[in-house]
């Protein structure tokens, strides 16, 4: 692998070992190797040239200028928990981890927001944050392994977003190191704030195009009063649908979660519990505030709107035993064989149709497509199955998440809700946004990177 | 005034005039003066060359590319509500005024959204989706007579903010013509959408900067369920901040607003209600959900933090009836002389000493500074009252305005939360943000409008 990371000339290489503390630039080739890619399975990726691990906001800001002195890309890089190919390196790039900058700055109890470094684990933080009686809301699958500036990298959300928002919603600040080295500060503290135009969010989901974020101050909401959680199972997927429009006038759920068949299946087999999986959809709504009552007109939106059975609880136990099944699915899938999982999200109305497109996408093409999510956003999963070691299945999983996109934007949505387009959905996403848009989007680009070191081919290509 | 009108050359003009239907293009001079300023006093502003009223989207395309073409500039306008002179027009621009673009175009009871023009009032789009069960969220102070169009370029908020959020959060696309006429499309339907960067939150308080907003795509929620009313007073500003921090976790209230003394005694003197002229701070705390017990924990919060008097209502007419009392603040102000409403945004922590600051700076100064506004969000409405026809008055009155501008930054707030930055908040911005956010938002503005056409000399100078 040594004539790859040669790729980065060594006068180079060596002046930016100069620059930077010893041990921050790394170029071992088996190192290397496993900085070349993210979960995604099929966009391009190579070794970088060599990986850099700053440990603080003056030496991202080294690498830059250096990057930006010998045009040399520069691929910014979280925990490798991304789903687009964002992450992938590239041949003759550097990979900056940010995973060395994992500290709390601080954890402000009376203001609601805390200050932290792109490399804190977003599920420590949260847990951080319940300690001072506060929550950080945004709660991505991958929030045990992912990092808070990944998150803002993608806009990331999870199941928390019906009421709470997204990741872009919780960000009230930002520190963000430029292509040229510069270090801007952008927001602040407050809550509210219209202080010129809003490049706070515009940073988050830029995925690396546009500045590397350095430090993040995020809000924190009060913690939950009394959790109210219910299951309901359904016989077919529109009754679902019509019940998920009911529930959320009539309970202000915190969260709002969808399991089809094949996901249901998937999950009692991996861990068997009881569920029906004879269901065609279940449903998982939980309500965070004090209002006891809101599960219990959950539950009768429901029936009312035809569910075959329908479980409420208050206790926090049968809660944490009911959410489990939504939240083991990913692994429930991944136990039957590889898997990509795809992210798109249509106006509320036509998730029953999402749903059921895909299952007729999965059967075109021999692969197992199963559908979980975040219905109240109108956000699902689509999870393309197919089978190890078989290139004929990985070329039909491929012509099916391709499918998926497409079925998605035939409904009036967005090929990417929350995980970004990195390489997997650069055209996808072209084609739904359309060619003015890239324009703008390019402009903004080259206003910010002209030298086009940072994170070169993903996203706008 | 011909002469003024003459500074946008005769020829162009009669090439628009011959572009756009009949009547579009106006230029009688007592027209143009009513086109002249918004409600903001002291910022720079001339009468326009011409005001132009397009009727639809094509006709705005057709204005944009004529300014470019000759290199005149336009000025946005909506309904001229704004307080920081960013509809003010100058000497040789043109007025784009967008009050005859005001159609609601659709309204999805299922999908919850709502498809806007522009010029549509606010309140008229809040009782809209009211009446479909739905309701949009922001609510400026100004929602009977300011319009979407406004609201989108400044992201207005006010007194939902807390719970719903500000126009950002209510804005899932928008149409936008560009500097050059081309007309883009950003957004859509969905809660979530990652498709490339965030073009949609970009434009959302640029102060028609970077384009002109034809059509807006909001969000709507599904209406409120009980609404529980509290009032309390405190005779001190630190309890009613200590109140505000626990009703926040107690209550998760929809609404959290503040008046002070000086607001109080304004109001009860404009229309007398019995309030207590003595206290130093009134609470109005609403929650809108299902949860009966959520307003008396609410309560519960006020007296643990030392309120003087607590009253909570679950009645309509009486909820109407204490809204009111803060709705009518600033026509109880402006009753007691001319009036400079600001707009400071601070810390949870620090309102209390951001309201005794502005008490302060108006003695300093022998000017009123009543401060009211959205507590909840740190996010307060200093207004200065100064006596009509006194020149000195008025520069007393411009000082305290500084300086309550100053301690909001001291505080570590910002200099707007919501109104925006026009002209009256051009150089606090720039001291807030420092230059290379500056540099940032120029090299923005610059991609997007390289012939700076679009409402120069505001924001960004």
């Amino acid at each position: 692998m040594t004539d790859r990371s040669a790729a980065v000339p060594a006068a180079a290489l060596a002046e930016l070992t100069s620059r930077l503390p010893p041990g921050s630039v790394v170029t071992d080739p088996d190192v290397l190797g496993s900085y070349t890619r993210d979960r995604e399975l099929w966009a391009p990726a190579h070794p970088p040239g060599a990986v850099v691990r700053p440990a603080e906001t003056e030496q991202v800001a080294t690498v830059l200028r250096w990057a930006s002195e010998h045009g040399i890309a520069v691929v910014p890089r979280g925990a490798g928990s991304g789903l687009t190919g964002a992450a992938n390196a590239l041949a003759g790039s550097v990979v900056l981890s940010l995973e060395a900058m994992d500290r709390v700055l601080t954890m402000d109890r009376d203001d609601h927001y805390a200050v932290v470094q792109p490399g804190v684990v977003t599920a420590d933080l949260k847990r951080l944050a319940a300690a001072e009686g506060l929550r950080y809301a945004p709660d991505p699958g991958s929030a045990e392994f992912c990092t808070i500036g990944g998150n803002v990298a993608t806009n990331a959300g999870g199941l928390c977003c019906l009421k709470y928002g997204v990741t872009r919603d919780a960000v009230l600040g930002l520190e963000v190191v430029l292509a040229d080295g510069r270090t801007l500060r952008a927001g602040g503290r407050t809550v509210k704030n219209v202080a010129g135009l809003d490049l706070v969010g515009l940073f988050v989901g830029s995925e690396g195009l546009l500045g590397v974020v350095t430090e993040v101050t995020v809000r924190l909401h009060p913690a939950p009063l009394a959790l109210g959680t219910l299951v309901a199972t359904f016989d077919d997927l529109t009754a679902a649908g019509r019940a998920v429009a009911r529930v959320l006038a009539a309970g202000r759920p915190s969260m709002c979660e969808l399991m089809d068949a094949p996901t249901l299946r998937a999950v009692e087999a991996f861990r068997p519990s009881g569920l029906d999986t004879d269901a065609a959809a279940l449903l998982l709504v939980q309500t965070d505030d004090g209002d006891a009552e809101a599960i219990a007109r959950c539950a009768q939106a429901c029936e009312e709107a035809g569910a075959a059975f329908v479980m409420t609880t208050h206790d926090a136990a049968e809660a944490e035993m009911l959410t489990m099944a939504r939240r083991t699915a990913v692994d429930a899938l991944e136990a039957r064989g590889r898997w990509m999982l795809e992210d798109v999200c249509v106006p509320l109305s036509a998730v029953p149709e999402l749903v059921a497109g895909c299952q007729r996408i999965g059967e075109r093409h021999g692969v197992t497509v199963a559908c979980f999510g975040h219905i109240g956003d109108g956000n699902m999963h689509p999870t393309v199955i197919f089978a190890p070691d078989d290139a004929d299945a990985e070329r039909r999983a491929q012509l099916a998440t391709h499918d998926v996109a497409k079925l998605g934007l035939r409904l009036g949505g967005t090929v990417t809700g929350e995980h970004g387009v990195g390489q997997a959905k650069r055209d996808a996403m072209a084609e739904q946004v359309g060619p003015l848009h890239l324009d703008v989007q390019r402009a903004i680009k080259r206003a910010l990177d002209p030298a086009g070191i940072l994170n070169p081919g993903k996203s706008l290509g």
